[in-house]
């Protein structure tokens, strides 16, 4: 038995990544060594001779990505960075999935050079990688010139039989066969097992068939561990620059494991000692772990030699852009690091009057985006097909007269899960600010994708609009009532929840400036009146998370803590207890993890620890709302499902009102706790 | 401008769906009129022609099953409902989206009379009518006999475009593809348009084509709007008992307004008076709104004859099948009724020993499920690609020998979203406990099905192991943080972590005995102490949420609270501080839901005011433990994302440990809070 590979050094790398695989898995007691035995031979022709990239620098803009959809593989990945050169010793792979190792479980972005994304939750990398193609040819159109192509490179992935089944695959797949991303190419490693067994159990489809349906180019079925047929299917993919590309490459799970290839057993455990032992002898494979033959490493580190050969030249050409195209050349290297111009958000400072009329949060916010887009022209995004209910179009680069314009205006359709991923795989990418828009009760729907950026650290703008009972009719179904403590649970995550237009500007200034992770925008349905900044302090406090918006004079005995559109509610409770002699203060508090952020002094400034009798109120479950009003404060919310009717209707029976507030606040100061 | 239909009554009919639809729509000034339109004709071609119904009896258990996957276009099943014969009355339409009416946004499951199905969401109905299809087959498998066909009915659906876009639709449909769940019928109301406008914007892709890969029989394209048409294609699907049918039917949305029709404008607003009034003109439509011909009434009420002579015969083939296999029929019934067997939780009582090694949850969880299965057969589910780890097979239904036995483990694969949507349409069905199967952290994929179940009240049992950080090497990705706090936040959803095997036998048995909403049971995959019963108190006290697990001699001065994995950390910290003469009570909390539904005199006597300083510790996140330690005390958990390294080394890493338990609690008695 020998693998389908024609001559040395091809079938010694191929085995040094299998047996890296194999012995790192077997040392950590724990992994997949199944699919980097399979996937091996053509993650090798890949790597070996398609891919544009240069293990040492990492950060070559125009370098293919690879996308390992397939996580669990991840010592396929490790095994590629080693070989290849990248800043990966023996040593990180002996320590693979061990405390503070740059080889975790699963391939974490910013953790290993040369990882583009994590992955593992499947169907991810998939999505995230139609992401990064729709990035690269949004950056392409917008600074390539003619004979200058500055932006072209592909994005490389392999996928599972897992990441497949998933949904938001499905819906990426489908997004990008319509807006023809032409530089996507996976490999889809068909090894017709998961973890429960032959995937004829649940998965007969057609895969080919359907991919073609989306308006794949497909290629195959190929025998996946065959050298030359893989080799031509990544060039026919390559070839094909209108249509997505899948190869369909069938492999065996376990390659060389006598008793357990082509099983669900050899998926996710370690091949135990005496079955490394006879997969060593399987594919004669001398050399003790950890030992790579010279010949292998030789050949495959020239990957520094042509990775360097290819940057540089990249950087010859990219020079000569400069010379032709000075302003451009600037603004992409601006793009690429993120920065944001000078001036961006001026244009946020009057827009809106203290005469303003009632407005909700969702109008304001399409206001101030527009506003930014203005000068901040790498914001890029889209809804889940409720544009013109979340007010996130940009309207500059709404195609009124037919020209050809970049596609600022993404339309994900009713595809929350893939629009979330997308948008985290443009982030990774660069050179964008993505952001993404649906009502707050279907971030429900992609969750996944928040959680990984937030673990990346990528700078993704999630606006949800609808964001509580508040937008009436459409009923419990569509009414967020969990999802604020929900989102505020996910570390990394900062959520913004506006009170009115001018907190609503800040909100998004903050959003914008966050580069270290993503960043939530909850907006209202409803309008709500816009605080005149002449009479009430700066909306900047939204920066801090909570700030006094309002408090009668004297020391306070109550404060009223509101957020978004119930800030409104408290400002109105507390005047009236006020009117009754009762001294409060009105907190609005729009972000809870900015707040907590701040130093202990100023926390205790906006809610001093002397004043204990406290209420809260917000159209959201009260859980964790003791935080700031303490075991004795009441927090007033919506701890049950909504209601289908116009939503004044529904704030007063569900008690959300100023009424129930300073009775709530009344028995605190008054009636004693 | 007529509607294509051949004769009176049928376009009388068609057009009184239309304008109830329209006029409901108008009143409220608030729905979605286009789809109604559209769609009247092939709804009713089907209530008309095919579905078998009796609107004066909603339980009849081998109905055909109706589901409005489209669930915005709810006046078109509120005018059916209303046509036919059900108890919703034209005052009831006149309330449309109104407080406390039968007509809600959308179609509510329990609210209004022959609502089958909670939609809104799109794709969820869709994927529900899966899981109605596969319980259909099970109990007809289980119980039909020769000559007598007791459950033998159709799962009617009609889904638009966005359910099509959804990828938990494409999830269920390659789920029910393979699965040959030919009694689904669905209809696609093609029509080309979404909120953003035309669908070519971003949904390219050959419909037919996906579903023909998927394994299905697809019909059409057909003229959706012209009856012989659908009624043909309903034929036809009706003859495929092997696939699935998708039938595509083209139809114009918001048909028959002049100005509107075939926009995004008149999907999601009220038409406006005028338009009204120029659609009436169109349409030919001389009635003031609200007004019914007696003609079509009289037609479409004939529904309730049919109904009745259908159910009449299906009770006489009942009556049949009784004498024949009479235990078989009163099992049925019980079945149908959701009954539990006597003694079915009998083998619960001794399955661990006192002397129990350490076992994982999950592994107690697989055995407390193998021995309930004997006597319960109406548990039925599986795991999306994870059985082997989550230990959720039935043991007694793997067919080892090839026999055919009931499709009790079902293979989900990895479609997490699908799965707990198809549970949910399982338990709507009726005739089964549907169970899943996951790691917790994938539970961020079933958010949106998970939600419905617990807003429709349905027995739905979701099995999530490998809760924690717990689960080591796998690493950050695959490891829950935020996930206990975000299912706890979820009305109506009872969540039980128990902290080792005795406790979950009793969460089990919680689980199945509640039948008013679904159970989170969450599970770890590290090995943990099995409590000695006869040394402590009754596991039991699970049932009540919380209980006090032991205390060292005298009155408390300090409170530990765990929950899971960590109430042996708490234990431990709490003989420690014994030994230090600290009086440590400690107290399990497997379910913060059942312990705040108890009276206050009991959680009053398991965590006494009096007793301030307090210690809780969870491996997860840390926000809402103030409601139990108050803001005084000090919560031990897991506030950012994990890591990847053998569980116990991320345990001492995070501070996971009884030695900072009791340190964490020292300082709150002896350093003063």
């Amino acid at each position: 038995m020998t693998t389908r590979t024609s001559a040395p050094p091809d079938e010694l790398c191929i085995n040094s990544i299998r047996f890296l695989s194999i012995d790192a898995v077997q040392k950590a007691n724990s992994g997949h060594p199944g699919a980097p035995m399979g996937a091996a031979p053509m993650a090798y022709a890949l790597w070996d001779r398609f891919l544009k990239h240069n293990p040492a620098d990492t950060s070559w803009p125009d370098r293919d990505r690879f996308v390992l959809s397939a996580g669990h593989a991840s010592m396929l990945i490790y095994s590629l960075l080693h070989l290849t050169g990248y800043p990966v010793t023996l040593d990180d792979i002996r320590e693979f999935r061990q405390w503070e190792s740059r080889t975790p479980g699963h391939p974490e972005y910013g953790l290993t050079p040369g990882v583009e994304v994590t992955t593992g939750p499947l169907g991810q990398g998939f999505a995230n990688g139609v992401g990064m193609a729709y990035a690269e040819r949004l950056l392409a159109e917008r600074y390539n010139r003619p004979g200058h192509e500055i932006i072209d490179h592909y994005v490389y992935g392999i996928c599972s039989d897992g990441d497949l089944m998933e949904g938001v695959a499905s819906e990426a797949a489908s997004f990008a066969g319509t807006h023809k991303l032409g530089k996507i190419i996976y490999l889809y490693d068909d090894n017709g097992i998961s973890i429960e067994g032959d995937t004829d159990v649940t998965f007969l489809e057609d895969v080919g068939a359907r991919f073609r349906a989306y308006g794949w180019h497909v290629v195959g079925p190929i025998d996946g561990m065959d050298l030359p047929a893989v080799e031509a299917a990544l060039r026919e993919a390559q070839a094909e620059r209108e249509r997505p590309s899948l190869i369909v490459a069938q492999t065996t799970i376990g390659y060389g494991s006598p008793n357990k290839a082509n099983t669900g057993g050899v998926h996710g455990a370690p091949l135990g000692a005496d079955e490394v032992t006879l997969t060593r002898e399987t594919l004669g494979w001398p050399y003790e772990p950890f030992i790579v033959p010279q010949e292998a490493l030789d050949h495959m580190r020239l990957a520094l030699e042509r990775g360097a050969d290819a940057q540089a030249d990249w950087e010859r050409r990219l020079a000569e852009y400069r010379a032709a195209y000075p302003a451009e050349a600037a603004q992409l290297e601006a793009d690429l690091n993120g920065d944001l111009p000078d001036g961006w958000a001026d244009a946020l400072d009057d827009l809106f009057t203290n005469e303003e009329k009632p407005l909700a949060t969702r109008e304001a916010g399409g206001r101030v985006m527009n506003a930014i887009a203005e000068r901040l022209h790498t914001l890029v995004g889209g809804s889940a097909d409720l544009a013109p209910s979340n007010n996130t179009m940009l309207r500059e680069y709404v195609n009124a007269g037919g020209e050809k314009v970049a596609p600022h205006n993404m339309h994900f359709g009713v595809r929350e899960h893939a629009m979330g991923s997308i948008a985290g795989g443009m982030a990774l990418h660069g050179g964008v600010i993505p952001y993404t828009g649906t009502f707050l009760i279907f971030s429900d729907y992609m969750r996944p994708p928040m959680r990984l950026a937030a673990l990346m650290g990528q700078r993704v703008i999630y606006v949800f609009t609808h964001d509580s009972i508040g937008l009436g009719e459409d009923g419990p179904t569509h009414q967020a009532v969990e999802q604020l403590i929900g989102l505020r649970c996910v570390p990394n995550m900062v959520v913004l929840r506006p009170a009115e237009a001018t907190e609503t500007a800040v909100a998004w200034r903050a959003a914008i400036e966050r580069k270290t992770g993503p960043t939530v925008l909850v907006f209202t349905r409803q309008g709500l009146p816009v605080l005149d900044r002449s009479v009430y302090p700066s909306a900047d406090g939204v920066l801090r998370g909570a700030y006094v918006l309002w408090e009668s004079s004297g020391a306070p005995e109550i404060i009223l803590i509101g957020t978004g559109s119930e800030v409104q509610i408290a400002l109105d409770a507390g005047k009236a207890l006020a009117e009754k002699d009762i001294a409060a203060r009105v907190v609005s508090m729009p972000s809870w993890e900015l707040f907590d952020a701040q130093p202990k002094e100023y926390r205790d400034t906006v809610l001093p620890p002397s004043v204990t009798a406290r209420v809260s109120v917000e159209a959201g479950r009260t859980i964790g709302w003791e935080r700031y009003v303490g075991t004795d404060g009441i927090s007033i919310g919506v701890d049950t499902f909504g209601a289908s009717a116009p939503y004044q209707r529904i704030y007063q029976e569900y008690g959300l009102t100023a009424e129930r507030v300073a009775e709530a606040a009344g028995s605190l100061v008054r009636g004693g706790a």
